[in-house]
């Protein structure tokens, strides 16, 4: 196992770099359960204390993200170029925790592909706090203790008829001032095509409509709403894609059921977007539709960069892990001044889409 | 003489688009004093205004622009390909004033170059209120009545051996709750190579370094060090680039005292800058070289994106033109994931100083 000490924008973190998943030795030994055996890597808290505390939310949220992580790479890996394997670095964070980042860059079917664990916990500072303030918490303090578990994934295919798809999923703790503990999850997952087929969008949305639907018939059309609210690149009035399901602050119930809910969610992932990857991932384009895909990738690296929470709370996270931050962004992305695609166009037709956010079932 | 309609991301904008420099009949026909002849456009302001009020430093402000603008046009076009010039966009913002907008894309020797001149007044909104405070402006009120006229401009060169420019220069003028009135002035000139030639550097800092000198010993040494502070990628605590100057919250003297300052340093860019692209744009460089310029506009993104207070602003002020803020990004940026150049090569030089800023003469 090869150890790399803290390279560009690692700060105090150190890493450890798993040549690929099957050499991944440290992870066979872990035989007695919990099964972590098919993980990318060892999770990021210690064995025993996942055996003796499995029932608490943090443990349990820890194994869902580590098995959706596993499940979700080696999907994307039967999509891809059988030499080309997920590379995967796990992390330790100096301030507290750590995560398991995996990526593919430059594949045949995946130009970028990242999937993102990550399980921290310390005091959360000032303007972290503030990012989430403005999601909506009232919380009482400046610098608090805090735990945060999650799994975040940005998917760039190479071709442009394949679409982008990104999803996160987490669960939080943060202890007040006045000693208070509050608990919650957050999460959705959404798609942003270069071109628009409608059966692809139907599926997307109905695969996690039925997530749903197991829970709540409210829950999709509330959270269906929230994601066009939430994904939208304000200063162009344009959604960053066609949507999905987006939720914060989730809270209203048991914190099992809250569990369960995401489970489902992030179980619906691969369904919902593994198909549109199959179909497409060998479609003929043209070089005209590979430069529409940079400039759409422009806009989601505005969305990135300019709004979105879960960036910002990175960035403002000390110790925070950049590079696994900001693997959400695409390898390439392009810029035009003026750029507006010819009325009639397919190009056309995606931007009226991304400026009317529809009901897609 | 074409006129266009709000297009994408234009918001209420009307849009005029000259030519060519060379068939902007418009401006050929403004023969009266002040001499606006040489404009790339004709000025925001109507001339009469122009001619009655040429002493009130609104006035005098958009003409030193409008010239700063032209010159500097001129002096890149002399570096270009003669097919190739400034596309000339005259624009119009609905809630008061408007820009003339200047753009070279894909040029032989400037893969974009965007020159920018904005004079806009209004009511400045809460967000674009907190955007000056936290620059250290204390503003009493919400919504503010403002004027500002300014340039701003950023120079992507194709030839990677050619560094990157940055140079903004603005008046503000604000009304404050309490009727009081403020006025003030910033602006700043920085570069960004790809590549670390000292010699360049040196004739880059000297050049604003004598520009500052003719006003106070002590503008450069501070006006330096707020630079480097400034255009700090933070979350990589990397510089963006090699510095210049930068200054904001100017009104320490007369209003007649810091335009001249300000003058001075808007006409020192084409000095300190054009010889470097004379010097390098016909360098040799190989498409390794190439890559790392597309990483580097990556971290110049980020930073225009995170960080930039001018791009926030114009972001967060109604009716803003879009497509002339973010004529900043480059036609191209790549990010990769985990990317780190190898110790030893010019890579690694640039890197090295960009993470300790130094001084350079």
């Amino acid at each position: 196992m090869l150890v790399r000490f803290a390279g560009l924008g690692l700060g105090a973190a150190t890493l450890t770099t798993v040549a690929a998943a099957s050499g991944n030795s440290n992870v066979d030994v872990l035989t007695s359960s919990p099964d972590v055996s098919s993980f990318m890597a060892e999770p990021v808290t210690p064995l025993s204390t996942l055996v003796k505390d499995k029932d608490d939310m943090k443990v349990k949220m820890e194994m869902l993200i580590m098995k959706i992580q596993a499940d979700f790479c080696r999907a994307l890996e039967n999509e891809e170029d059988p030499s080309k394997k997920f590379i995967v670095d796990r992390w330790t964070r100096a301030e507290g925790g750590g995560g398991v980042t995996c990526v593919i860059q430059n594949g045949k079917t995946f130009e970028k592909a990242g999937v993102n664990v990550s399980v921290v916990h310390g005091i959360l500072p000032v303007d972290a706090v503030r990012q989430m303030k403005a999601r909506g918490k009232e919380l009482i303090g400046k610098e608090l203790p805090f735990f945060a578990a999650g799994i975040s994934s940005v998917i760039h295919p190479s071709n442009p008829h394949v679409p982008t798809v990104h999803f996160n999923y987490r669960y939080f703790e943060v202890t007040q001032e006045n000693g208070e503990k509050m608990w919650w999850f957050g999460g959705g997952t959404d798609l942003t095509p270069y071109y628009f087929v409608e059966e692809d969008v139907r599926h997307f949305h109905s695969t996690l409509k039925n997530a749903c639907d197991q829970h709540d018939a409210g829950y999709y059309p509330k959270f269906k709403k929230w994601c066009d609210e939430y994904f939208l690149v304000s200063h162009r009035n344009e959604c960053r894609g066609v949507g999905g399901i987006f939720f914060d602050d989730f809270e209203m119930h048991s914190q099992e059921d809250c569990f369960k809910f995401v489970k489902s969610c992030a179980e619906s992932v691969i369904p919902s977007y593994v198909p549109l990857v199959k179909k497409h991932r060998n479609d003929p384009y043209t070089s005209a539709e590979r430069d529409w895909q940079l400039l759409r990738r422009g806009r989601y690296v505005e969305f990135n960069l300019v709004y979105d929470r879960g960036t910002k709370f990175g960035l403002y996270t000390p110790g925070a892990r950049i590079e696994s931050i900001l693997m959400s962004l695409p390898v390439y992305a392009k810029w035009e001044y003026m750029h507006s695609p010819s009325d009639g166009t397919p190009e056309a037709k995606l931007t009226e889409i991304l400026k009317n956010p529809k009901e897609w079932i």
